[in-house]
């Protein structure tokens, strides 16, 4: 029941020069699914990541950080579903430098040149036998054109599978971008995980791939939420395979800001995707918030609305209780926010002028809104110029279903 | 559907001399329920509160904090049910005022000796009216044994009355505190409100009130959650009127230990039972946090797991999905936690050792204790001395179809 999301069709995925995926199934939790996802990367391209802040990293998480902060010339990307290897302690590495180094040998590389991921239940040991068994299938199938079939591979709670590719003109040369994701909130029966792979053929300088990653991210990942929960192993990654005409040299520019745009638009579809996905979402929500004095500041007040399960219940319930939405300004941690500054519109009403109820509205006109699968909430701070969106979802019952249901 | 809450006994509830009680049905929303308390106080009380962060509070917040910082000979609280006279703006003031106005007019004092508090509908207009023509019946009932009828008249969403009351000997002379609360969660059908009143008969001069208030808020109402939403009239207050025999002139002593351990009691009791009457609440969970830097620091990483909904829903499903609660204090934002020195238990069973999975561990001893209705998560940050416990329910079924409820 993904809100207005439909699944891609394999033939608008372009295939991305350098970058072949190959998938099996390995029965890593469940028999007679797809699991386990191997990426190989030509020699000589970039990639870079943005990894979760959790603390309680995982094991992968743990490896690809460190493999990144060496030597840049990964080969190949090893994705496995049904079990994230995460809060396994050293045995955890341990299982992931083997997985790793399993995939390096039929391949001919080194096994710092594999970057391993994870998601599934955590708390249980990698069942590194059963991966190790699967990658001579997902070898064989290794072609350019299987990232539908690696959309699907990746899936865990999704309901549909994720992936989005842009062709673009820069300097009348053509770029390719194309990316496959996964959500969605946490995943059933277990954790969270938010992956996202996107490829492209242009070439780019792994410090500055770095850093168009990171703003990609800002825009896009760092701007979702379902629960406000920050898994173990959400990773995002970039791969850079340098095999078309584009160079991106230097972060200024006509070049630099085109690929950063069509990146940026390419991870924005993929993480709007995770959200039309969110478990049990009934509605997509935008949080748009105007007038802060930092976009920081505007996020900070974008993330308490988006959290507070009291909104997102009223719109579970098409139910116009907006005063929900001022107590959620009121608590975001803003201490000279002056309350009579604030106005409020949710689409094209004007809810709260100067921090009360504006004296036109009717609460029909709200409910006419409210009951919309797509609604956009404005706020505007009367601070500053500073602007943001975040983008989320309703809180259900089936998002109590989903995440009570025993892991069986 | 409380958890192990019982309706307290009219008998258990000692009178406070100096404090007198009535109660009213005004029609403020519906009519034939009581929502109108108004408490009288004797001359020469000390009155002390601690109010909402939310930068929307609610006219009456106003006008409490303006008139605390002025003169302290506080005569009255008047208490409405029905509506928050929140987001009103300065209409919102002009009807607290007035509220307060009639009620000093009644009473014989100044209207700035009146203290006002509302609870219910945001975004809409005081009905001051039906509100002032009950004042009269309110104060016709005002009698000192009103403690059990003053609990059920503060109840909106709450399904137990909450009163607390407590004698103890300090240094051979008895005190008396009464309290009384309504939670829960956020209020149905609209916004969230905690509303707590304790008397005592006790002479404490305003400052010291005013400090041992706010100790005991930190140790009570300041370590509960339901869902993290702060409401913009919460409002905690305690009042000494001095008509015993008991007098705390300093902050320091047995005397002033004594007292304060039996406030921080009765106001512990009393926030623990807004939990257990949290809306949908199936299970009452202490997350207690030990070896912590700060106290801060342990608060933060309890409110982090307290507030998650994935544990939440975990324990609603008494599933033993514990992995979420180590993801939860991997994102409770301490940069320098070290996982590897991270002990965790339920109830008597040591899951975590270490920062992984103890490997005597067995999955039927966590669903044993998931299982109960009273659950303490102790979690070891190996960091330090200090330590707190932060109290919550599960997220349930019951939360999202209150919350989602159509006000009507």
């Amino acid at each position: 029941m993904a809100v207005k999301l439909l699944a891609p069709d394999a033939m608008s995925l372009f295939a991305v020069a350098g970058v072949e995926l190959g998938w099996a199934e390995a029965g890593i939790r469940k028999s007679g699914r797809k699991d386990l996802l191997v990426m190989r990367i030509a020699d000589g391209a970039s990639v870079a990541g943005v990894f979760t802040q959790n603390r309680f990293a995982a094991a992968p998480v743990l490896l690809c950080r460190e493999r990144l902060a060496g030597a840049h010339n990964i080969r190949a990307l090893l994705v496995n579903t049904g079990n994230a290897n995460a809060g396994t302690g050293e045995a955890g590495l341990v299982a992931a430098r083997a997985s790793c180094e399993a995939l390096a040998q039929l391949l001919g590389c080194d096994a710092k040149q594999v970057l391993p991921f994870s998601t599934g239940v955590i708390m249980e040991a990698l069942p590194t036998d059963r991966l190790v068994a699967g990658l001579p299938q997902a070898i064989s199938q290794l072609a350019a054109d299987q990232w539908l079939q690696a959309a699907h591979t990746i899936m865990t709670t999704d309901t549909v599978p994720k992936a989005m590719s842009r062709q673009v003109d820069i300097d009348g040369s053509r770029v390719t971008l194309t990316g496959i994701a996964k959500g969605a909130g946490m995943i059933r029966p277990d954790m969270a995980t938010m992956l996202c792979f996107i490829a492209t053929d242009a070439a780019v300088a792994p410090q500055l791939l770095q850093a168009l990653t990171r703003r990609a991210a800002d825009q896009s990942f760092n701007r979702i939420t379902i629960d406000g929960d920050t898994s173990t192993n959400d990773s995002f990654m970039v791969i850079a395979t340098g095999r078309g005409p584009v160079r991106i040299d230097t972060n200024r520019g006509i070049l630099f800001e085109a690929f950063s745009a069509a990146l940026i638009e390419v991870a924005r579809a993929l993480a709007q995707a995770i959200i039309r996905d969110g478990e049990g979402a009934t509605k997509f929500i935008e949080v748009r918030v105007e007038q802060a004095t930092t976009e920081s500041e505007a996020a900070r007040v974008a993330y308490a609305v988006a959290h507070s399960p009291l909104v997102k219940t009223a719109f579970f319930a098409s139910d116009p209780n907006l005063g929900r939405i001022l107590a959620a300004v009121g608590y975001a941690g803003i201490a000279d926010l002056e309350p009579a500054r604030v106005q409020m519109y949710l689409d094209d009403v004007y809810v709260v002028r100067d921090g009360g109820r504006h004296p036109a509205y009717l609460e029909e006109d709200g409910q006419r809104v409210m009951k919309k699968s797509e609604i956009v909430i404005c706020l505007q701070l009367g601070r500053g110029q500073a602007s943001t969106s975040v983008w989320t979802t309703d809180l259900s019952h089936d998002y109590v279903s989903i995440n009570a249901d025993y892991r069986s």
